[in-house]
């Protein structure tokens, strides 16, 4: 049961966001700038560095729904996403990507332990400035929606069905176009 | 030296802000909503829930700029600033209080680590619903901010004195206020 009184029925994030709509604008808009408005990362890139770090963070919520929205927006599907989070090395994806989800994985756990060389790397693999930032930006802005989630305790279905419907909706409209919407 | 090419001589989060204003505009926007709008919690009670979980997370550019801004808007001044940082358990605070950072240092660990008598003691303080989500929303969202300013190696001035000036422009005016404005 969630440590405070959210609606019932509601999954993850977006019982908080009905709860509290004031602060539910600015996550919605942050998400919509970082996973989703114009970039040379994809949209199904920028969820996937989501995906991951909600996996490191093992936030269910969070890494169903992240998986569902970078698989439905990536030629590999599904079956790349879960690579990806078992494993980028391994993963068959571009080594600009996995540089980067690399930085990702860091930041994770701290922003410290981000190297010159973990940087160097990305760079080398064609990685620019801007790209290395915003990774590290939605990197760390899921360490905050991924701790909102769980310090709540709210509710998360740990079926990935359930998550499926809603990922074609966010695809279709972007995060807080349905009132109040998802991360 | 930072990672990518910002801004020389700017410091902390403000240097990535002037680099990505398209983020910088949320970033400010969620600070301004959790740290300074109508709340039962004192805006320096939020700001010094901000300095704790910086200090923590060990980011010297949030934990003195948070620090300055709390100790401007509380009657205990930075040396009760310095003490909550120290020990919230023997620092001159209100209960309530009290209960509500033991919530947020265990939010920076991880949200899952929050357990139902953490909040249970809260709500025993007097502690509202809305008290708890925000304060779990804060500490959570400085979670992001101080991976942030560390995973891009921005330049972090170590005297706390430089942090001063730019605290009392923060408390008249309000994060985003100036262009580019700092968190």
């Amino acid at each position: 049961m969630p440590h405070i009184d959210l609606p019932e029925g509601v999954p993850g994030i977006r019982s908080a966001m009905q709860f509290r709509p004031e602060t539910a604008a600015h996550l919605n808009a942050l998400a919509e700038q970082l996973l989703r408005a114009d970039n040379t990362l994809s949209r199904g890139d920028r969820e996937l560095i989501a995906a991951y770090v909600s996996s490191r963070n093992r936030t269910v919520f969070c890494e169903h729904s992240h998986s569902a929205f970078a698989a439905l927006q990536l030629d590999g599907g599904i079956e790349l996403v879960e690579d990806v989070k078992r494993d980028p090395d391994t993963a068959e994806i571009d080594p600009k990507l996995r540089a980067l989800l690399h930085i990702a994985g860091k930041v994770a756990v701290d922003g410290k332990s981000v190297t010159s060389s973990d940087v160097e790397a990305a760079r080398a693999e064609g990685a620019t400035d801007l790209e290395i930032h915003d990774t590290v930006l939605i990197a760390a802005a899921f360490c905050m929606y991924n701790r909102y989630v769980d310090g709540l305790d709210t509710w998360q279905p740990s079926d990935p069905q359930m998550y499926q419907d809603r990922a074609h909706l966010l695809v279709e409209h972007g995060y807080g176009a349905t009132v109040p919407a998802s991360v």
